[in-house]
Parts: structure tokens; C-alpha cells; sequence
């Protein structure tokens, strides 16, 4: 097993791709969502966020503004702030964060309380309604700021605020008698009571987060009692999803299929896949593992983006994978990262770190705009423009993203990830140095009490060389394992210059041996475009293929291939017929490609609607993909990922 | 120009298609639907209608109960037994609809007024909301029936009740001053009043009809006036078609695109055209034509559904035309056949009959189970059972007929259309006597002052012949005007047994001279099977093609061809291939047809949801095909029209 500490590892980011999308963030996100959450952008929704810790607080006058679950945005930020900080000290920034955390405390409540919405409306309807208010939601997110935040920069003020906090809870929920025996609505808790743990190691966090998995969805249901008890609403009465929407219409063990609302599934599942290997609990890993496969098996789009309605932000059904009504929200596919990055703690396996992947480059990375200052929270696979505003099915589609959000979870949540992507990058379990994605830097661990440097060079995803370099100060024994991409079909690897034929299992190739300083590896993996289909299940696809080429998904756009994109098809273009060209000025740097293709014109249809003779002609036409995280960065459009064979 | 007389043709119809369809709607639909309206079919919701009346006579205590617009549902009802009674004399039928007409009449108030909803919530309240209170609409439906009735019985107590009625309705609403200026937000009083003028000749119900259609829309917007100064909600703030959810946003010459809730648009287009043909207006006629072009040309489905959205059971946008999240309300598609019908008479284009047919014999008479008793609101054309279960944005799309509703618009309406089919096929112009569709039976008219009988023997659209045999007392002298259907590419005709070289000019083949009695035509339409495509523009279509035969469209039922129909292609199969089958047990007796096909499988993708070198494996299969209109009539499952060439 891994150990938890994997999440703060000492290493650093030199990577063109990423570097690009975290200066972006930290110049530009960090700064800018600051701002959001102070109400300080024109022509956005206002957040009151902080205004209303300055209310909770007693420090100003009013009412608790914007959603139950507001706080959580601060914290968000807080944890993003934190990573950025890692890797850029900012004395500036830090001592803003040091107010914000300065101003969050002040509010915190003699019994350690701390959630602006009830301290402002009135503690005692607190934990009056765990299924739909958020407050453990909110504790979560706050717990997971002060653990990154004390990580950085070994300050304990937050951290200290929360273990406080989490005694409260503690002694306010749980399986003793007395107690409510609750648990979140929306799950974020358990990831954080584990990582809290990793740090404290006091009994009590980990207890709480096992308590919070193993209670849920036992009958009788907590939330239907507290429901009735407290007059609360059921928002999901008319579903057919039910108490599923929490995923809490079952206990967790027995529940086989991802559904109800797709974060909170995300976010579940990561909390059960760290208790599962904290405590070593197989049933509990045989859960995540059957709800693993039930998401990335059946239930996720190419992009990475998991959730198929826009209705209660959730999954419906197996192979249901609308590419224009999707919901596909930002933070699921952020969710998904977590989950499979904790599964890939548990048990380390290729096919996690290849799902990871997928989501990152793809449709995590595709929420945020090229410069940063906008956001989709839905993240759609085939847009028309008109249909997003004249067919209401497809109003939460939206072709442009969005300065700011009421519902702002999306925008810091990719902030987070991305400031602290060299926490998904490797993990180092025993005398195992894993390498789970290419992204070029420098990891410096600790293999049997020898410190090990490990430095790498590639232009991932763009080029299929990478190239790592053992630092060591004196020789080491220990085996590096690369990960050989799913994607990837044919792979070389030099040691030293020298060829070595290994085979990948379960996912990684292991040169294993004594390594000295300056030894190399170099992996090549073969990036040829490939021409995807999806499972022939999925019925939205039937008869189409998506264009990739190593972990990109691509998709074709208005801008460069004119409307009507449906009318495209590859005709018998095979994947050799596609072109790579490197373009440094388009959309950040990317690998463009061109193929060939077909494109069916109306002419003979000026009037028909339906005709069974008018011959259906067709034109040769070169077109032109990005890779999907790079669209709507141009003029409004239509964009397409799946196109007919 | 042809009369408004049309719509009561003396002609009988004896025709296997259409009796086997009047049957069930005279012996199930007509007693049935009395029950319901009477609260008394089991499991059901119950309607309130009747009940609504006794309340509003006095004659019981109570609230109202229903929709605002209940009333409408006795007048349909009332107007579908008229017609059956025409064709079908039963005394005890027409007692219960005498019986029926004294209640409703015993409601009238001294001033003429006639509207349950007002009578019994306070007649203060009356004309304060005629964009969404239905109460000329509800007078527009009991007029349709006064007349209906009237004219096959002859008794005038409900017309003289409606007369009464229009009279008062014309005191308060009118471009004069100390009148309100308004319309109905729900349009059919139009066409109604054109059906009353017809009788009366009185100029006031021609002037009433003309000042409704003009006044629409007309700046500034009653509505808009309305709502303020009556304090009404808008509910369509959000919408992006605004008024034009009630086709008001502009005057109706000014409207170019079928927009809005789609039966409104076709009652007010339908009451446009009476209009423009009684009045000679051709400023209207060429709004007709526009909105007529909008609709078939660019907005219709291939069964001649309407409606491509449930919110606001609305048309869309050009070309927008899902199958699996269509609206194609049964009402839009019968109210397009009164559109049909009007534009026909306002100029004899067999486009409209080609349109009217189309809509049917496919998207009309699926909105109701074979055996009479249940019925289809919405009319889609692609069902995967599951996804009307799971995905919120397919919950309107049901996979079975519903007993009755709430809202019980559709099941009145297709019988008195279905019972009334006699109208549709014929007109007389003139000299000219044209038959729009092929139904057995026979046309008593009169041309120039002679009688002319025309008896009609075919088993359409099952089969391709069509014998017409001329009935005169003496020699007379006429236009036999045939449609060739805009389907048929090939066709003879025989006059007398020798062959006749003819060619169809907009759509009619003319046969002139002098007949005599026992005078036949043969008419042979040639009827393949036809791959049908759509305008490439329908990108919900592209790739695909629809079977149809003659004027049906077929489609796949799981009942058939199993499950996952989206896994089936024509592969290389043409029309040709295609083998026509009569059944005279199934389904009620229809041409199945019988085409290879090819069914993609799922082997090797066991585990795989995305792969760029899993072979797409496929299979020769055996299809069988039904009408469309036939569907659902068995076990729940799959149904697919549009499928993969």
C-alpha cells in the first residue's frame, strides 16, 4: 500500500504543457478568484463569500448571502492557494491567505463550530438538515485547505481551528448512543478526515471518516428520519434515482452501479477508496472497485466527463452518453481524478492512472478557459450554438464559458488540481518509484532511507520522447515503474542508451536494479492518431469515431471547418492519413491535426425535407482538430468530438 | 376558391383501412371517452368535465375542477359524435349527446356567456386573462360541435347557444372603442367562426374571425397589457420565444417561421387560411404560404409530427428535429392536417394533400392504441424504454399509450378527426371534383346542378390500385382532378380500361370531358419501398434513412428485432431488397415488411468502453418492419424509425 503522504510530494513542475496552464492559474485564476469571492468583478454574480465570514464573524452587519454551501468556495481557493505557494513562495499571496484564514477563524464559534450559514441564521437549526445543508460539505473543503496550507507552510492556525471543528463534529455525530447518527449529504469529509489523519494520526479522524462510509444508506435511513423529523424537503421525489442522488439509498457495500448526483459519487468513492486503504478493509475496496468499473466502464465519456443529465447533475444508465445533453460538470471529472488517483493508492494499476489521464487532459482542463478567466461548468462533446439557446433540453449546455457562477465550485476546483497536478504524478510505495503520468520536473524522495532524485524531461502530450535522469547521491537499489499509457500500442525503452525489452504488467514496466547518478531512461511511446470507437452500446455514437492521439482527445471546430459540422465525415480516411503539425501560436501551443474528409452538401435540397432520390452529394474537404480542452477559446461556434466513420 | 361546404361532404366511407380505425373510435373511443368525461373509467385520472357543468347549472355544489380549458374536452368529444353519427345513425348515441347539450346549454348565462371555469369562480373575473385562460377556446371547440352537429342533425339548440354566445363574446371583444382589444391566447375560435359564418352567412361572425387574426400581435401587445394590468404571470420570461409561444410577439403577416407552442400555431394558421380564402386577402394568403413553408419545409417530421420541444410543447428552430426528444404532440400533428386541408382549399397544390396524408396515416392516428383505448400525447420516433425512465430530458417521451390525462387534448381530438375523415378527401370546385386521398367509399355531390355520385374502391395504402367508377343520372360534364402523391414516381391510368397518357400538374392529373354513368378510371400509384433521407441540414439525421411505402412510414419494434436497435444498419441493402408481406392478424392487418439488414455486436467489448483497435464486429440480420402508426400496440421495448444506411 501507498501511504497517504503521496499527496505532498516533494517535486517539482517544468513542463511546458502544464507550466503554461499553472501560470495561467496562479497569475491569473488565484488573483482573479480572489477578487470573485471579495465581489469585486463587474458583471459577475456577486459570491459574498468572505462578506459573509465578516458577518458570522460579528464584524459587519447583514444576511447570509448566495448558497448553503458558499464557504466551501473560500476553502477551495484557500487549498488552491496553498499548492500554488509550493511551488512559487509569494509573500504577497500568503499573507493575503493568512488574512483570509485570519478572517475565516473569527468566526469560529466557542464550541469550535464554523459554517457562516447557521452562525448567521441561528445554531440551533444546525445539523438539522445534513442531506441537502452542506455543513459537513463545507467542514470538509475547510479541512482540506488547512492540511495543505499547514503542508506549505507548516502554519497551524487553520489546522488547529479545524481539528477543533472536527472534535465538535465528533461529538455531535457518530454510532454511539446520543448522537445523530448522520452523515454528509454531500461527501467531501471522508477524503479530508483521511488526509487529516495522514497528518495527526489521531484515532478519532480516521473513525469519523469510516463511521461517515459505513453508515451511510443503512436502514433505517437517516435521511428520511431527519426528513420527517425536521419537516425538510425531498427535492427527488418525481426521480427514479431517489436517495441514490446522495448515494445513500443503499449502504455503500452493496451499492454496484455509479448514480445519483456525479460529484458527490466522485467524492464518495475517493473517501471509501482512502478507508479502504487505511484500514485494509476488502470489502470496502470490492465496492470502489465494482463502482470503478461501473463508471469508466459504462458511465464516462471519452473526454473523462462523467454525468449524463443535467436532472439532479447525475448519471442515468449504462452506455447513456449523450453528447448534447450531457452534464459532464467540471468537478466531476475533477472527482474522477481524486477517485482514480486513490485507487491507484490502493492497488497500483495502469487502468486507474490511464482514466486519470483521460479526465485530466481532457475534460478537467476543458473547463477552464486558455487565459483563465472563464469556466464551463458543463462540459459538452457536441455543441450548435442555436440549439443552446432555442431548445431549453440543452439550455445548460452553454457554448461559451462564464466569468463566475452563484454556484462557483467549478472554477477553484480546477485551481486546486491543477496547482497540485505533481501530486498525481508519482507515487513511491517501498523501494517502487512509480511514474503515473509524463510531465516534466523533478522528484526528490526517499527509497530505503536514500534520498533519490529523479529528473524529467518531455513535451508531453505534444512529443512521445520522455526522458528521465537518476540523481543519486550514492548508488541505490530500487526499481523505477513507468507507466505504459492504455493508449499506447508500441513503446521503447533505453537504459543508459541501451535498449531493454520489458513487458508492461497491470500497466508499468519495472527496471529494477542498482542505479547510480547520472543514469538515464528514455521511454518512447508511439503517438500515432487513433481513430476511437466507442463501445457499441453507446448508442449516441453508433456508427462514429473520436479522434486521439496519445492521452488528447480532439474535436473539430466551427472556427476552423465552417458550420454545419455534422455534415462531416471521415470518409475512408484512416488514422495515417492524419497530419501532426506543431503550432506555437494557436491556442497556447498545440498539436494541430489535418486529414482528410468528406463533407455532404445540400445542393438538390433547397426545398425537400424528405426525399428518396435526391442524391445525397458530397465534397472532399481537408479538416482541422485541437485537442477538445482547447475549444470555445475562439469566436462562438460549433464543436464536435464524435464524427461519422 | 373552393367553399367552406367542404367540410361536409355527403360521402360514405368503406374502406378497410380507415373503417377498421372508425369501428374502434365509434364502438371504444366515443363510449369511453363519454366515461372519462364523466368520471367513470377506473385507474384514470378523472376529468371534472362534465361534472364542471352540473356545478356551473346549478344543479351541484362544488369547486371546478381541472384545467381551465376542461369545457373543450365535451365540445371535442361532442363534435367526434356528430361526425360518427353521420356516417353511423344510433339513436341511442344521439340522445346521450342531446342529453349532453342540454347541460351544457342549462350552464348559458342570461348574457349569453358559456365557460365553466368563470361561471363557477366568478364572472368579475372573466376576460381578465385571454392569454392563458382558454375561454375562446373553449367557445371556439362548443362551436366546432354546434355546428358539427347541426349540420348532420339539423337541431340547432347548441348552435343557437353558441350563436347567443358569439353575439355576447362580439359586445365585449373588437377594434371598437369601449371594447377590449384582445385574442386568444389558445387560437381555434378562428376557424370555428369560419365554420358558423358558413351556416349563418351573418357578417359579424366573417368580421369577428378576420378582426381575431388581424388584431394579433398588433403593437401594442394586448398581452403585454393585459398582464399588468390584471396582475397575470408571463410563464415564458425565460423562454426565447417570448409572445411568440402564443404566435402575438408580431402580427401575423409579419410571422416567417413556425415558432411557439405548435397546436397553437397550427389552429391560428388554420384560421388564417379560412380567413385569407372567404375574404380573398392575399397579404394573408402569403402568410400562409410562409408559415406553411417554415413548418413542412424545414420544421416537420417524417411522420408529420410538429414539435420539436416539450418546454412549451414548442417549435424549435430550423432543421431541429430530434427523435428521441421530440414533442410531436398527437394535436400538433392533427391541427398541421387542418392546416393541410385549408391551404387546399385556399389553392389545390397537392403538396398540402401530400402533407396532410403523411400526417394521417402516421403521425395522427399513433397517438392511439389500435384497440381505441389508449392514447399517445407525445409522438416520438426513437424509444429506448430505459432512457424515458432515467433521463429527465426523455420523461415526456413515453413508451406506452396512457389511458387518458388530465390534460386530455389529444384523445377528443383524433376521434372527431378520425370520424370526419370524409371531408379530407374530397373537394368540389366548380367543375372540378378532386379526390385528395384514396379511401374507399363514395362521394355524392353535385356538379354544375347535376348529381354526380363517385364511388371509390381501393384497399390503400396497403395496395396500389384505385378504381373509380362515375354514378350520373345523365351525361354530365366535370374534371375528375387525381392527386398523384408526391411519393409515387410512377403511376398509369386507365380511363374506361385504355390507357391514358396524362401528366400531374401541382400535383393533380386532370381527366375532363363528358362521363356517363358506369364511367370508370383505374389508377395504378407505383409503390415501392423508398429510402427516404432527410435534408442534410436535420443533423439529427445525418448518416440515416427512414423506410416508407406508399404514404406510411415504417420502423423497427424490439418486438421484432430485439433489443439494441441502434446496433442495426441498412449495410448495403437498397429498396429493392425490401419484401412486402400482408398480415392480416397482426397488428390489425398490415403490410409488414422484410429487408436484410446488419446488426453490429458488442463481442470483444465485454470490458472496453473505448477502443481504437476493438474490431467493430457486425452480423447479417433479418428485419422486420411495421407501420409506424402501429407501434407500442405490444410489449414494451425499443422503437427506432430513422436508421443507419
Amino acid at each position: 500500500m501507498l501511504n497517504a503522504g503521496q499527496f505532498l510530494q516533494h517535486a517539482s513542475i517544468r513542463d511546458p504543457f502544464w507550466a503554461r496552464i499553472r501560470e495561467v492559474v496562479r497569475k491569473e485564476g488565484i488573483p482573479y478568484q480572489w477578487r470573485a469571492l471579495n465581489d469585486q468583478i463587474p458583471d459577475a454574480e456577486p459570491s459574498y463569500c468572505m462578506r459573509n465570514f465578516r458577518i458570522a464573524a460579528g464584524q459587519e452587519q447583514g444576511a447570509h448571502a448566495g448558497y448553503v454551501f458558499q464557504d466551501s468556495d473560500v476553502a477551495k481557493w484557500l487549498e488552491g492557494a496553498a499548492y500554488t505557494l509550493r511551488w512559487h513562495p509569494d509573500a504577497e499571496l500568503e499573507a493575503t491567505v493568512d488574512g483570509a484564514i485570519e478572517q475565516i477563524v473569527a468566526a469560529q464559534q466557542p464550541d469550535g463550530y464554523l459554517d457562516t450559514y447557521y452562525i448567521i441564521n441561528g445554531l440551533d437549526k444546525r445539523w438539522t438538515n445534513l442531506k441537502d445543508n452542506h455543513e459537513l460539505y463545507c467542514a470538509g473543503h475547510m479541512i482540506e485547505a488547512a492540511v495543505a496550507y499547514y503542508h506549505v507552510t507548516g502554519k497551524r492556525v487553520l489546522l488547529d481551528a479545524m481539528i477543533r471543528y472536527v472534535d465538535y463534529i465528533d461529538s455531535v455525530l457518530g454510532p454511539e448512543e446520543g448522537k445523530l447518527h448522520g452523515y454528509p449529504g454531500h461527501p467531501v469529509i471522508e477524503m479530508a478526515l483521511m488526509r487529516l489523519y495522514d497528518i495527526t494520526k489521531d484515532p478519532k479522524h480516521l473513525k469519523l471518516a469510516k463511521y461517515f462510509v459505513d453508515q451511510r444508506g443503512q436502514a433505517p435511513l437517516y435521511f428520511k428520519e431527519e426528513d420527517e423529523r425536521n419537516h425538510n424537503p425531498f427535492y427527488w421525489k418525481d426521480s427514479y434515482f431517489q436517495y441514490q442522488y446522495y448515494q445513500a439509498g443503499k449502504p455503500v457495500r452493496e451499492q454496484a452501479d455509479a448514480e445519483g448526483h456525479s460529484v458527490r459519487a466522485m467524492y464518495l468513492y475517493s473517501g471509501m477508496a482512502d478507508v479502504a486503504r487505511e484500514t485494509g478493509d476488502e470489502s470496502l475496496a470490492e465496492a470502489c472497485r465494482r463502482l470503478w468499473d461501473s463508471t469508466v466502464r459504462r458511465r464516462m465519456y471519452v473526454t473523462g466527463a462523467v454525468g449524463s443529465s443535467e436532472y439532479g447533475e447525475a448519471f442515468t444508465f449504462d452506455y447513456d452518453l449523450p453528447n448534447d445533453t450531457i452534464y459532464g460538470e467540471t468537478c466531476a471529472a475533477i472527482g474522477l481524478v481524486f477517485f482514480a488517483r486513490r485507487m491507484l493508492s490502493l492497488e497500483a494499476k495502469g487502468e486507474y492512472a490511464d482514466v486519470m489521464e483521460r479526465a485530466l487532459y481532457n475534460g478537467v482542463i476543458s473547463g477552464m478557459q486558455l487565459d483563465g478567466r472563464k469556466f464551463f461548468y458543463v462540459n459538452p462533446l457536441e455543441v450548435l450554438p442555436e440549439a443552446s439557446y432555442k431548445d431549453h433540453g440543452k439550455r445548460h449546455v452553454k457554448p461559451e464559458r462564464q466569468k463566475w457562477f452563484g454556484c462557483a465550485c467549478c472554477p477553484p476546483n480546477i485551481i486546486r488540481l491543477v496547482s497540485s497536478i505533481e501530486d498525481y504524478v508519482y507515487s513511491v510505495e517501498n523501494d517502487n518509484i512509480f511514474v503515473h503520468l509524463y510531465v516534466g520536473g523533478d522528484l526528490q524522495t526517499q527509497v530505503g532511507g536514500t534520498p533519490v532524485k529523479l529528473n524529467v524531461e518531455t513535451e508531453y502530450p505534444w512529443k512521445d520522447d520522455i526522458k528521465l535522469t537518476v540523481d543519486v547521491a550514492q548508488s541505490a537499489s530500487f526499481a523505477l515503474r513507468l507507466r505504459i499509457p492504455g493508449w499506447c500500442r508500441a513503446y521503447t525503452v533505453k537504459c543508459n542508451g541501451e535498449i531493454v525489452q520489458t513487458t508492461a504488467q497491470e500497466g508499468y514496466i519495472s527496471l529494477d536494479g542498482v542505479w547510480n547518478a547520472g543514469d538515464t531512461v528514455e521511454l518512447s511511446l508511439d503517438m500515432p492518431v487513433m481513430l476511437v470507437r466507442a463501445n457499441p452500446r453507446v448508442y449516441e455514437d453508433a456508427g462514429k469515431v473520436a479522434v486521439m492521439r496519445g492521452p488528447l482527445v480532439y474535436c473539430l471546430e466551427e472556427a476552423d471547418n465552417s458550420r454545419n459540422l455534422h455534415l462531416v465525415s471521415l470518409g475512408d480516411a484512416q488514422s495515417a492519413d492524419f497530419e501532426p503539425q506543431w503550432k506555437p501560436d494557436k491556442l497556447g501551443g498545440i498539436v494541430e491535426l489535418h486529414s482528410p474528409g468528406v463533407r455532404e452538401t445540400d445542393a438538390g435540397w433547397e426545398s425537400a425535407l424528405y426525399s428518396p432520390d435526391t442524391p445525397l452529394q458530397s465534397e472532399p474537404v481537408s479538416l482541422t482538430w485541437i485537442p477538445y480542452y482547447a475549444w470555445a477559446n475562439r469566436a462562438l461556434g460549433e464543436m464536435r468530438v464524435w464524427v461519422r466513420r
